[in-house]
Protein backbone atom coordinates (compact mmCIF):
# COMPACT_ATOMS: atom_id res chain seq x y z
CA UNK A 1 0.00 0.00 0.00
CA UNK A 2 1.59 3.35 -1.08
CA UNK A 3 0.50 6.46 0.64
CA UNK A 4 1.11 9.52 -1.08
CA UNK A 5 0.17 13.04 0.02
CA UNK A 6 -0.39 16.64 -1.98
CA UNK A 7 -0.20 19.66 -0.32
CA UNK A 8 -2.15 21.47 -2.78
CA UNK A 9 -4.58 20.41 -5.63
CA UNK A 10 -2.40 22.89 -7.92
CA UNK A 11 0.24 20.70 -7.76
CA UNK A 12 -1.44 18.45 -10.68
CA UNK A 13 -4.31 17.97 -13.19
CA UNK A 14 -7.19 16.23 -13.11
CA UNK A 15 -5.92 13.05 -15.33
CA UNK A 16 -4.13 12.83 -12.46
CA UNK A 17 -6.21 10.58 -10.82
CA UNK A 18 -7.70 8.23 -13.36
CA UNK A 19 -7.68 4.81 -11.44
CA UNK A 20 -6.87 6.46 -7.85
CA UNK A 21 -8.28 5.95 -4.38
CA UNK A 22 -8.17 9.43 -3.27
CA UNK A 23 -9.16 11.14 0.08
CA UNK A 24 -9.86 14.85 0.04
CA UNK A 25 -9.13 16.95 2.82
CA UNK A 26 -10.26 20.28 3.68
CA UNK A 27 -10.69 20.91 7.57
CA UNK A 28 -11.37 24.61 7.71
CA UNK A 29 -14.17 23.73 6.74
CA UNK A 30 -15.64 21.82 3.61
CA UNK A 31 -14.67 18.48 4.16
CA UNK A 32 -15.73 19.10 8.21
CA UNK A 33 -19.20 20.82 6.52
CA UNK A 34 -19.64 17.67 3.94
CA UNK A 35 -19.06 14.74 6.86
CA UNK A 36 -21.65 17.15 9.03
CA UNK A 37 -24.29 17.34 6.23
CA UNK A 38 -24.50 13.50 5.15
CA UNK A 39 -24.38 12.56 9.29
CA UNK A 40 -27.17 14.82 9.53
CA UNK A 41 -29.13 13.47 7.03
CA UNK A 42 -28.75 15.30 3.54
CA UNK A 43 -29.36 13.16 0.52
CA UNK A 44 -26.35 14.29 -1.39
CA UNK A 45 -23.65 16.59 -1.52
CA UNK A 46 -23.21 18.02 -5.11
CA UNK A 47 -19.22 19.94 -5.27
CA UNK A 48 -18.96 22.36 -7.74
CA UNK A 49 -15.99 24.24 -8.72
CA UNK A 50 -17.64 27.41 -9.20
CA UNK A 51 -20.21 29.66 -8.18
CA UNK A 52 -21.86 30.30 -11.26
CA UNK A 53 -21.98 26.51 -11.79
CA UNK A 54 -23.20 25.97 -8.33
CA UNK A 55 -26.38 28.59 -9.22
CA UNK A 56 -27.27 27.11 -12.71
CA UNK A 57 -27.22 23.38 -11.09
CA UNK A 58 -29.03 23.92 -8.68
CA UNK A 59 -31.89 25.94 -11.14
CA UNK A 60 -32.56 22.22 -12.71
CA UNK A 61 -33.25 20.67 -9.90
CA UNK A 62 -36.24 20.50 -7.67
CA UNK A 63 -36.35 23.51 -5.54
CA UNK A 64 -37.99 22.05 -1.99
CA UNK A 65 -35.36 19.27 -2.47
CA UNK A 66 -32.14 21.25 -3.46
CA UNK A 67 -30.26 24.30 -1.20
CA UNK A 68 -27.35 26.21 -1.85
CA UNK A 69 -24.51 25.59 0.43
CA UNK A 70 -20.67 27.44 0.50
CA UNK A 71 -18.40 29.92 1.03
CA UNK A 72 -16.45 32.74 -0.67
CA UNK A 73 -13.64 34.19 0.94
CA UNK A 74 -14.88 32.51 4.69
CA UNK A 75 -18.34 34.34 4.01
CA UNK A 76 -21.91 33.14 3.04
CA UNK A 77 -22.24 33.61 -0.47
CA UNK A 78 -25.53 35.96 -1.84
CA UNK A 79 -28.48 34.31 -2.29
CA UNK A 80 -27.30 31.00 -0.83
CA UNK A 81 -29.48 29.15 1.98
CA UNK A 82 -26.25 28.12 3.76
CA UNK A 83 -22.75 28.97 4.46
CA UNK A 84 -20.17 26.91 5.38
CA UNK A 85 -20.11 26.39 9.11
CA UNK A 86 -20.85 22.56 9.85
CA UNK A 87 -23.36 23.80 12.74
CA UNK A 88 -25.58 25.20 10.22
CA UNK A 89 -26.14 21.51 8.49
CA UNK A 90 -28.45 20.33 11.04
CA UNK A 91 -30.78 17.41 10.55
CA UNK A 92 -33.87 20.32 10.21
CA UNK A 93 -32.17 21.86 7.82
CA UNK A 94 -30.58 19.42 5.54
CA UNK A 95 -32.40 16.72 5.89
CA UNK A 96 -33.44 14.38 2.88
CA UNK A 97 -32.12 17.67 0.76
CA UNK A 98 -29.12 17.78 -2.31
CA UNK A 99 -26.90 20.39 -1.05
CA UNK A 100 -25.14 22.21 -4.15
CA UNK A 101 -22.03 23.35 -2.28
CA UNK A 102 -19.52 25.64 -3.41
CA UNK A 103 -16.09 26.71 -1.41
CA UNK A 104 -12.74 28.52 -2.16
CA UNK A 105 -11.26 25.20 -1.31
CA UNK A 106 -12.47 22.14 -0.74
CA UNK A 107 -15.34 21.82 -3.36
CA UNK A 108 -12.54 22.97 -6.18
CA UNK A 109 -10.20 19.68 -4.93
CA UNK A 110 -13.05 17.85 -4.82
CA UNK A 111 -13.85 18.28 -8.69
CA UNK A 112 -10.04 18.18 -9.77
CA UNK A 113 -9.89 14.83 -8.32
CA UNK A 114 -13.63 13.40 -10.04
CA UNK A 115 -11.30 11.07 -12.22
CA UNK A 116 -10.89 8.98 -9.22
CA UNK A 117 -11.70 5.20 -9.05
CA UNK A 118 -12.17 5.63 -5.24
CA UNK A 119 -13.04 9.52 -3.81
CA UNK A 120 -13.38 9.70 -0.50
CA UNK A 121 -14.02 13.05 2.36
CA UNK A 122 -12.01 12.91 4.97
CA UNK A 123 -12.65 15.16 8.13
CA UNK A 124 -11.08 14.72 11.74
CA UNK A 125 -14.66 13.64 12.69
CA UNK A 126 -14.47 10.46 10.65
CA UNK A 127 -10.94 9.68 10.20
CA UNK A 128 -10.94 6.00 12.57
CA UNK A 129 -14.35 5.23 10.17
CA UNK A 130 -12.49 6.49 7.02
CA UNK A 131 -8.93 5.20 7.95
CA UNK A 132 -10.88 1.28 8.73
CA UNK A 133 -12.47 1.18 5.25
CA UNK A 134 -9.34 2.04 3.30
CA UNK A 135 -7.60 -0.54 5.11
CA UNK A 136 -9.82 -2.77 4.04
CA UNK A 137 -10.07 -1.39 0.09
CA UNK A 138 -6.27 -2.20 0.18
CA UNK A 139 -5.21 0.01 -2.33
CA UNK A 140 -2.70 2.83 -2.67
CA UNK A 141 -4.25 6.03 -1.45
CA UNK A 142 -3.29 9.90 -2.74
CA UNK A 143 -4.25 12.17 0.00
CA UNK A 144 -5.65 15.17 -1.38
CA UNK A 145 -5.27 18.63 0.84
CA UNK A 146 -7.13 21.26 -0.30
CA UNK A 147 -4.80 23.85 1.10
CA UNK A 148 -5.62 28.28 0.75
CA UNK A 149 -5.88 29.56 -1.96
CA UNK A 150 -3.83 26.61 -3.33
CA UNK A 151 -0.84 27.48 -0.84
CA UNK A 152 -0.02 24.96 1.92
CA UNK A 153 -1.69 24.73 5.03
CA UNK A 154 -1.52 23.25 8.51
CA UNK A 155 -4.47 21.99 9.31
CA UNK A 156 -4.89 19.71 6.17
CA UNK A 157 -1.27 18.48 6.65
CA UNK A 158 -1.77 17.77 10.21
CA UNK A 159 -5.34 15.59 9.16
CA UNK A 160 -3.40 14.18 6.24
CA UNK A 161 -0.74 12.61 8.41
CA UNK A 162 -2.76 11.54 11.18
CA UNK A 163 -4.55 9.82 8.36
CA UNK A 164 -1.36 8.47 7.06
CA UNK A 165 -0.09 7.24 10.62
CA UNK A 166 -4.12 5.53 11.17
CA UNK A 167 -2.93 3.30 8.16
CA UNK A 168 -0.06 2.26 9.17
CA UNK A 169 -0.64 1.49 12.53
CA UNK A 170 0.02 -1.82 12.93
CA UNK A 171 0.97 -3.00 9.46
CA UNK A 172 4.52 -4.18 8.34
CA UNK A 173 4.60 -3.03 4.68
CA UNK A 174 4.08 0.19 3.84
CA UNK A 175 5.57 2.91 0.62
CA UNK A 176 5.63 6.12 2.24
CA UNK A 177 6.74 8.91 0.42
CA UNK A 178 8.67 12.46 1.32
CA UNK A 179 5.12 14.21 1.50
CA UNK A 180 3.75 11.20 3.41
CA UNK A 181 6.29 11.16 6.18
CA UNK A 182 6.32 14.99 6.74
CA UNK A 183 2.59 14.81 6.64
CA UNK A 184 3.21 12.38 9.70
CA UNK A 185 5.88 14.21 11.26
CA UNK A 186 3.68 17.52 11.43
CA UNK A 187 0.72 15.42 13.05
CA UNK A 188 2.67 14.37 15.46
CA UNK A 189 3.93 17.57 16.42
CA UNK A 190 0.76 19.31 16.00
CA UNK A 191 -2.09 16.57 16.16
CA UNK A 192 -1.79 16.49 20.24
CA UNK A 193 -4.84 19.61 20.38
CA UNK A 194 -5.77 19.17 17.25
CA UNK A 195 -8.83 23.01 18.30
CA UNK A 196 -4.92 24.52 19.71
CA UNK A 197 -3.60 24.07 16.20
CA UNK A 198 -6.78 25.22 14.34
CA UNK A 199 -6.74 28.73 16.22
CA UNK A 200 -3.16 29.36 15.56
CA UNK A 201 -3.38 28.14 11.79
CA UNK A 202 -3.40 30.95 9.49
CA UNK A 203 -6.92 29.52 8.23
CA UNK A 204 -8.19 29.52 11.41
CA UNK A 205 -6.58 32.70 12.41
CA UNK A 206 -8.80 34.18 9.57
CA UNK A 207 -12.34 32.17 10.23
CA UNK A 208 -11.54 34.17 14.09
CA UNK A 209 -11.11 37.30 13.00
CA UNK A 210 -14.27 36.87 10.54
CA UNK A 211 -16.22 35.43 13.63
CA UNK A 212 -16.67 31.96 12.91
CA UNK A 213 -14.01 30.89 15.56
CA UNK A 214 -16.82 28.48 17.02
CA UNK A 215 -16.41 26.57 14.13
CA UNK A 216 -13.03 25.66 15.15
CA UNK A 217 -14.38 23.72 18.10
CA UNK A 218 -16.77 21.80 15.23
CA UNK A 219 -14.01 20.94 13.23
CA UNK A 220 -11.34 20.06 16.23
CA UNK A 221 -13.70 16.71 17.24
CA UNK A 222 -12.29 13.59 16.86
CA UNK A 223 -13.90 10.31 15.35
CA UNK A 224 -17.41 11.41 16.80
CA UNK A 225 -18.50 10.61 13.39
CA UNK A 226 -18.36 7.57 11.17
CA UNK A 227 -20.42 8.47 7.67
CA UNK A 228 -17.86 8.10 4.58
CA UNK A 229 -18.91 10.28 2.03
CA UNK A 230 -17.90 8.77 -1.35
CA UNK A 231 -18.26 10.46 -4.59
CA UNK A 232 -19.84 9.07 -7.01
CA UNK A 233 -22.08 10.14 -10.57
CA UNK A 234 -21.41 13.95 -9.91
CA UNK A 235 -22.42 13.50 -6.21
CA UNK A 236 -21.14 12.77 -2.83
CA UNK A 237 -23.15 10.49 -0.74
CA UNK A 238 -22.94 8.17 2.38
CA UNK A 239 -20.64 5.16 1.96
CA UNK A 240 -23.11 2.15 2.41
CA UNK B 1 10.37 40.07 9.28
CA UNK B 2 8.02 37.90 7.41
CA UNK B 3 9.25 34.56 6.97
CA UNK B 4 7.14 32.17 3.98
CA UNK B 5 8.32 28.83 2.23
CA UNK B 6 6.90 27.57 -0.73
CA UNK B 7 7.43 24.20 -1.14
CA UNK B 8 6.64 24.08 -4.98
CA UNK B 9 7.72 26.50 -7.87
CA UNK B 10 3.93 25.89 -9.21
CA UNK B 11 2.43 26.99 -6.93
CA UNK B 12 3.34 30.59 -8.09
CA UNK B 13 3.74 32.34 -11.15
CA UNK B 14 6.87 34.40 -11.95
CA UNK B 15 5.38 37.84 -11.36
CA UNK B 16 4.34 36.41 -7.71
CA UNK B 17 8.27 37.63 -6.98
CA UNK B 18 7.78 41.21 -8.13
CA UNK B 19 9.26 43.28 -5.17
CA UNK B 20 10.63 39.94 -3.52
CA UNK B 21 13.32 39.28 -1.77
CA UNK B 22 13.84 35.02 -2.51
CA UNK B 23 15.87 32.32 -1.34
CA UNK B 24 16.04 29.32 -3.86
CA UNK B 25 16.74 25.85 -2.86
CA UNK B 26 17.55 22.57 -4.53
CA UNK B 27 19.67 20.53 -2.29
CA UNK B 28 19.85 17.66 -5.34
CA UNK B 29 21.41 19.25 -6.36
CA UNK B 30 21.53 22.70 -8.48
CA UNK B 31 22.03 24.79 -5.88
CA UNK B 32 24.93 22.76 -3.91
CA UNK B 33 26.50 22.61 -7.39
CA UNK B 34 25.75 26.82 -7.78
CA UNK B 35 27.67 27.04 -4.18
CA UNK B 36 30.89 24.73 -5.48
CA UNK B 37 31.09 26.21 -8.72
CA UNK B 38 31.25 30.14 -7.80
CA UNK B 39 33.33 29.04 -4.35
CA UNK B 40 35.56 27.63 -6.60
CA UNK B 41 36.10 30.84 -8.84
CA UNK B 42 33.57 30.27 -11.67
CA UNK B 43 32.69 33.83 -13.30
CA UNK B 44 29.28 33.29 -13.24
CA UNK B 45 26.33 30.89 -13.86
CA UNK B 46 23.24 31.14 -16.09
CA UNK B 47 19.94 29.35 -15.05
CA UNK B 48 18.45 28.90 -18.06
CA UNK B 49 14.56 26.87 -18.28
CA UNK B 50 15.43 24.51 -21.13
CA UNK B 51 18.13 22.20 -22.98
CA UNK B 52 17.73 23.97 -25.83
CA UNK B 53 18.02 27.67 -24.62
CA UNK B 54 20.89 26.62 -22.75
CA UNK B 55 22.70 25.55 -25.96
CA UNK B 56 21.55 28.60 -27.57
CA UNK B 57 23.05 30.95 -25.65
CA UNK B 58 26.09 29.53 -24.96
CA UNK B 59 26.38 29.42 -28.97
CA UNK B 60 26.23 33.14 -28.72
CA UNK B 61 29.30 33.35 -26.18
CA UNK B 62 32.82 33.13 -25.80
CA UNK B 63 33.45 29.46 -26.64
CA UNK B 64 36.77 28.54 -24.26
CA UNK B 65 34.94 30.74 -21.37
CA UNK B 66 31.64 28.99 -21.76
CA UNK B 67 30.88 25.65 -20.34
CA UNK B 68 27.60 23.87 -20.93
CA UNK B 69 26.24 22.04 -16.97
CA UNK B 70 23.33 20.89 -15.89
CA UNK B 71 21.29 17.33 -16.28
CA UNK B 72 18.13 15.62 -17.20
CA UNK B 73 16.40 13.44 -14.92
CA UNK B 74 19.71 13.30 -12.55
CA UNK B 75 21.91 12.35 -15.72
CA UNK B 76 24.46 14.67 -17.66
CA UNK B 77 22.98 15.93 -21.20
CA UNK B 78 24.58 14.79 -24.32
CA UNK B 79 27.36 17.41 -25.01
CA UNK B 80 27.11 19.22 -21.88
CA UNK B 81 30.26 19.61 -20.32
CA UNK B 82 29.67 19.04 -17.00
CA UNK B 83 26.74 17.32 -15.32
CA UNK B 84 25.07 18.34 -12.19
CA UNK B 85 28.01 16.68 -9.62
CA UNK B 86 28.75 19.61 -7.02
CA UNK B 87 32.38 17.78 -7.32
CA UNK B 88 32.94 18.24 -10.76
CA UNK B 89 32.68 22.00 -10.66
CA UNK B 90 36.81 22.06 -9.48
CA UNK B 91 38.59 25.13 -10.01
CA UNK B 92 40.56 23.73 -12.48
CA UNK B 93 37.47 22.98 -14.44
CA UNK B 94 35.64 26.16 -13.79
CA UNK B 95 37.74 28.85 -12.53
CA UNK B 96 37.29 31.90 -14.25
CA UNK B 97 34.56 30.30 -16.38
CA UNK B 98 30.84 31.07 -17.42
CA UNK B 99 28.29 28.19 -16.65
CA UNK B 100 25.36 27.90 -18.29
CA UNK B 101 23.26 25.87 -16.52
CA UNK B 102 19.88 23.84 -16.56
CA UNK B 103 18.65 20.98 -13.81
CA UNK B 104 15.23 19.79 -13.97
CA UNK B 105 14.21 21.39 -11.09
CA UNK B 106 16.72 24.05 -9.82
CA UNK B 107 17.48 26.37 -12.81
CA UNK B 108 14.04 26.25 -13.61
CA UNK B 109 12.73 27.63 -9.90
CA UNK B 110 15.29 30.24 -10.27
CA UNK B 111 14.41 31.44 -13.41
CA UNK B 112 10.82 31.25 -12.48
CA UNK B 113 11.71 33.94 -9.39
CA UNK B 114 14.19 35.94 -11.51
CA UNK B 115 12.02 39.19 -10.91
CA UNK B 116 12.51 39.10 -7.51
CA UNK B 117 14.79 41.96 -5.80
CA UNK B 118 17.05 39.90 -3.91
CA UNK B 119 17.75 36.43 -5.39
CA UNK B 120 19.82 34.14 -3.90
CA UNK B 121 20.74 30.50 -3.62
CA UNK B 122 20.97 28.35 -0.76
CA UNK B 123 22.52 25.41 0.24
CA UNK B 124 23.09 23.52 3.52
CA UNK B 125 26.97 24.39 2.75
CA UNK B 126 26.34 28.40 3.27
CA UNK B 127 23.16 28.49 4.73
CA UNK B 128 24.93 29.97 8.06
CA UNK B 129 26.30 32.78 5.26
CA UNK B 130 23.38 33.37 3.86
CA UNK B 131 21.46 33.72 6.95
CA UNK B 132 23.81 36.69 8.19
CA UNK B 133 23.88 38.48 5.42
CA UNK B 134 19.72 38.29 5.04
CA UNK B 135 19.22 39.33 8.85
CA UNK B 136 21.21 42.18 7.54
CA UNK B 137 19.19 43.13 4.72
CA UNK B 138 15.87 42.72 6.91
CA UNK B 139 13.52 42.24 4.18
CA UNK B 140 10.83 39.98 4.42
CA UNK B 141 11.89 36.49 2.74
CA UNK B 142 10.74 33.85 0.54
CA UNK B 143 12.82 30.59 0.65
CA UNK B 144 11.25 28.92 -2.21
CA UNK B 145 12.15 25.30 -2.60
CA UNK B 146 12.21 23.42 -5.98
CA UNK B 147 10.93 20.31 -5.37
CA UNK B 148 11.31 17.14 -7.18
CA UNK B 149 9.31 17.25 -11.20
CA UNK B 150 7.14 20.16 -9.11
CA UNK B 151 6.14 17.85 -6.23
CA UNK B 152 7.28 18.11 -2.64
CA UNK B 153 10.95 17.04 -1.57
CA UNK B 154 11.80 16.77 1.64
CA UNK B 155 15.38 18.00 1.73
CA UNK B 156 14.71 21.05 0.62
CA UNK B 157 12.17 21.91 3.33
CA UNK B 158 14.19 20.81 5.87
CA UNK B 159 16.97 22.98 4.49
CA UNK B 160 13.97 25.88 4.12
CA UNK B 161 13.37 25.48 7.87
CA UNK B 162 17.32 25.37 9.03
CA UNK B 163 17.49 28.65 7.22
CA UNK B 164 13.80 29.99 9.01
CA UNK B 165 15.38 28.61 12.50
CA UNK B 166 18.74 30.53 11.77
CA UNK B 167 16.83 33.54 10.53
CA UNK B 168 14.35 33.94 13.81
CA UNK B 169 17.32 32.57 16.25
CA UNK B 170 17.54 35.64 19.03
CA UNK B 171 14.90 37.18 17.75
CA UNK B 172 11.88 38.90 19.16
CA UNK B 173 9.40 39.61 16.68
CA UNK B 174 8.85 37.44 13.76
CA UNK B 175 5.98 36.71 11.15
CA UNK B 176 5.64 33.09 10.50
CA UNK B 177 3.48 31.18 8.29
CA UNK B 178 2.06 27.50 8.31
CA UNK B 179 4.37 26.88 5.87
CA UNK B 180 7.73 28.34 7.25
CA UNK B 181 6.16 26.63 10.87
CA UNK B 182 6.28 23.61 8.71
CA UNK B 183 9.32 23.47 7.49
CA UNK B 184 11.05 24.26 10.84
CA UNK B 185 9.34 21.69 12.70
CA UNK B 186 10.61 19.26 9.51
CA UNK B 187 14.42 20.54 10.38
CA UNK B 188 14.18 19.97 14.09
CA UNK B 189 12.63 16.03 12.64
CA UNK B 190 15.45 15.31 10.38
CA UNK B 191 18.08 18.42 10.11
CA UNK B 192 19.87 16.32 13.09
CA UNK B 193 21.73 13.77 10.61
CA UNK B 194 21.63 15.72 7.09
CA UNK B 195 23.49 12.65 5.13
CA UNK B 196 20.86 10.20 6.28
CA UNK B 197 17.90 12.24 5.70
CA UNK B 198 19.15 12.68 2.13
CA UNK B 199 19.63 8.88 1.85
CA UNK B 200 16.25 8.22 2.58
CA UNK B 201 14.82 10.95 0.60
CA UNK B 202 12.75 9.81 -2.78
CA UNK B 203 15.12 11.83 -5.21
CA UNK B 204 18.44 10.79 -2.77
CA UNK B 205 17.34 7.11 -3.09
CA UNK B 206 16.93 7.88 -7.70
CA UNK B 207 20.48 9.26 -7.12
CA UNK B 208 21.86 6.73 -5.24
CA UNK B 209 20.31 4.18 -7.61
CA UNK B 210 21.88 5.87 -10.80
CA UNK B 211 25.52 6.04 -9.30
CA UNK B 212 25.33 9.79 -7.62
CA UNK B 213 25.75 8.04 -4.10
CA UNK B 214 29.06 10.04 -3.75
CA UNK B 215 27.07 13.67 -4.30
CA UNK B 216 24.97 13.05 -0.98
CA UNK B 217 28.10 13.35 1.23
CA UNK B 218 29.26 16.68 -0.53
CA UNK B 219 25.30 17.74 -0.51
CA UNK B 220 25.12 17.30 3.11
CA UNK B 221 28.16 19.49 4.28
CA UNK B 222 27.00 22.04 6.61
CA UNK B 223 28.55 25.84 6.66
CA UNK B 224 31.69 24.88 5.10
CA UNK B 225 31.44 27.52 2.47
CA UNK B 226 30.66 31.21 2.99
CA UNK B 227 29.65 32.45 -0.92
CA UNK B 228 26.61 33.49 -1.18
CA UNK B 229 25.22 33.35 -4.85
CA UNK B 230 22.91 36.76 -6.11
CA UNK B 231 21.06 36.49 -9.02
CA UNK B 232 21.59 39.97 -11.19
CA UNK B 233 21.13 40.89 -14.45
CA UNK B 234 20.57 36.90 -15.42
CA UNK B 235 23.46 35.46 -14.16
CA UNK B 236 23.82 34.36 -10.95
CA UNK B 237 27.48 35.54 -9.00
CA UNK B 238 29.10 35.79 -6.20
CA UNK B 239 27.50 38.94 -3.64
CA UNK B 240 31.08 41.15 -2.84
Amino acid sequence: MKLDVLFSPVLIDELFFTGKTTVVIDILRASTTIVFALANGAKEIVPVGTVEFAVKVSGGMFGGQTLLGGERNTKKIEGFALGNSPSEYTSETVGGKIIVFYSTNGSRAIVKAKYSDNLFICSFNNIKALAKHLNKLNEDVIILCSGNNNFFCLEDSVCAGMLVNELITGKKINELTDASISAMTLFKAFGKDIYKMLSETEHGQLLIKNGYGEDLKVCSQLNNMDVIPFYSGNAIKVLK
